[in-house]
């Protein structure tokens, strides 16, 4: 008899998760492609604009939970769009800080229009989101203890 | 008075499922990583075994919800290191089948230990896990329309 493929409850779960965080990045970068930027380049104009003049690639690494590699490989494509700036902190020199430039302020301010995020979201209950928010929490303790994630996660 | 960041319940919502999507994803590339493999390349493997000999990058796109050129990038880096194989559709010269290589097959069965999801997943009841699949559920057919997604979304 062929063995058969277990079934495996947790990792259909994981699919199922992972399935739905693509489709909402996906349908919120097609939202902010009039604006000329992306889901992941609006999440960086987000960050720094609630971090502020000590925002550096580290915090914006710690925010997002992509590699240093991948931060600076999306902060490349920014300063090359002109929606950031760095600049060389002048006592520590080896520091980089990212400010917006005018044109990242204008794209930040066009993407807190989240229609996509409201539509989305709006397949739930009030009661219905605080469940999956209760529920994404206890998980998102349990993957920071897994992936070995030592510093608080911030948070909007 | 400075203007106050209305706070948005949808888009912390969004944030707090997209950091644990990247957790849990960060946690299975840490995994797999002794095998000499990453979550997404372990899944196009996954894809790969279900589908069988019809497998297309076109049918592993409609499965990950990735853009066929981000599967090309994939299958690009999933061929060099000798994980599968592409050939030409000989009636159809212009359509690539995907198979695995041996190499590519004892990968596949390597990655079936998935302890990282499994501990993870943990933090949840039984009960707590169905809650949270039913709410996912509603959530990724809105998500689907919302992104455009025609086709059924395959699912394990």
């Amino acid at each position: 008899m062929p063995e058969a493929t277990p079934r495996n409850r947790d990792y259909e779960l994981w699919v199922l998760l992972d399935q739905v965080a693509t489709l909402i990045l996906n349908a919120r970068d097609q939202e902010l492609s009039q604006y000329g930027t992306t889901a992941m380049q609006a999440g960086v104009l987000f960050v720094t604009t609630q971090v502020g003049n000590e925002t550096t690639p580290a915090e914006i690494s710690r925010w997002i939970l992509r590699k240093p590699s991948s931060v600076t490989g999306i902060l490349d494509r920014m300063e090359r769009a002109g929606l950031i700036k760095r600049t060389k902190d002048l006592p520590r020199r080896n520091l980089v800080r990212i400010t917006l430039t005018d044109r990242g302020q204008k794209v930040y301010k066009q993407s807190l229009k989240r229609g996509t995020i409201r539509r989305i979201m709006s397949a739930l209950s009030e009661e219905e989101c605080e469940q999956l928010a209760s529920l994404l929490e206890k998980l998102r303790a349990e993957a920071a203890k897994v992936a070995g994630v030592k510093h608080r996660i911030p948070f909007p």
